[in-house]
């Protein structure tokens, strides 16, 4: 437990005020059923902060992209909303933020090799967001997925790679025009290290430019200035 | 518009910052698609903010229920929680707030009789919650939710009738007993205000009582009232 605090305070800055929140959500529904002949009262286990942490995540996600992403129509911001909250996305994340070795797991779980099995890591981390919530707090939370998620949102880790070229053509075709071309204008740097430079044309005329590690993060960043051109 | 304006601030004691997104929130994709060509920019509609109002319902719903049933178990706060999200339930509390005459809609749409079409109403329901939460806070929507939904909630209007007897009965099956019985010990009042009271009986003894204006509510009461004592 304090191994677990530690670790917390330390990676997260979060102290929490009551530690019974904090232990729930790492007491895994085997651990519970295990002990639940050796104590008086019932072992709480994670569920119920599973449930609350799990809508915290979507909404903290929607109003992240809601307001990001200001170009993006609906169905796209919910497949990209789709595409962070899903259960291997989340998984990672409990990973990445080092909480399966504080999980306490049934011993039939363990030997099963639960404590890596991916469902169980992303419920451990939707129940670990949820008593940061229950125990800290909005801007708490926020300031958590700010640090381990959207940060990882920014730099295109997740599958929107194609959002910001979709929107522009979804856009574009509104008004009948289809021809957007991408071109490259600049490849700079060395080898491990190269800089593309992409401009973006509709129906031949210069509507935006972008740079990037990849050429399809440069044509994003181009077709993200266009749109943003284009809209405002 | 200050109609709008009017009715959301006699009735919910809310005044918009930015009207804007309050009339994003009212304005249907088939209004938006009936004018797109008498305008230079694109009018936007609700579809936005309705991807966060949902988000946003969710998980104050969520947070509501998680706090105010502390002994129910997961897998029943989510049974509750779809019966309250629901696009029925949303579309109900769109009527009761009078929010369908201020929907701007396409003349098609409007022809079909849109106006009353619960998907529709749902939607326009979501979207006023994301409008609220984007411009007002998150205070403030939860002074809304509480106003329109919960009190409804409260008022056992929501079919989770059967929740707390239900759960007495999965939590006492955990120590193996299952002889629960519920007694009506008095009926009081006129023939159109009737009031129950009943007794819950657990192998015979006494665990706790309940009243209500139906005798379903009363013993959900004194399921609940045994569940508090036996869980705490």
């Amino acid at each position: 437990m304090n191994a677990l605090k530690q670790h917390i305070k330390d990676n997260f800055n979060i102290v929490f005020n009551d530690d019974r929140i904090l232990i729930e959500a790492f007491t895994h529904a085997s651990y519970a059923n295990d002990h639940r002949h050796l104590v008086d009262e019932p072992i709480k286990n994670l569920e119920r902060l599973e449930f609350l942490g799990d809508a915290v995540i979507e909404l903290f996600v929607s109003d992240y992209l809601f307001n990001q992403f200001k170009e993006l129509p609906e169905g796209q911001l919910t497949r990209l909303r789709a595409s962070i909250v899903r259960a291997e996305s989340l998984a990672e994340l409990a990973t990445e933020c080092q909480l399966a070795q504080f999980i306490r797991l049934g011993k039939g779980e363990e030997k099963m090799g639960g404590r890596q099995r991916p469902a169980l890591l992303c419920d451990v981390f939707e129940a670990f967001v949820g008593a940061i919530y229950q125990d800290q707090g909005v801007e708490s939370v926020r300031r958590f997925l700010r640090q381990v998620m959207f940060s990882k949102v920014e730099q295109n880790s997740f599958s929107y790679d194609t959002d910001y070229k979709t929107a522009l053509q979804e856009f574009m075709q509104q008004s009948g025009v289809v021809n957007i071309e991408y071109t490259v204008l600049e490849t700079s740097g060395p080898d491990h290290d190269r800089e593309f430079t992409v401009e973006v044309s509709i129906e031949g005329d210069y509507h935006g430019v972008g740079m990037g590690k990849s050429k399809k993060l440069a044509e994003q960043k181009a077709a993200k200035q266009a749109l943003e051109a284009l809209s405002s």
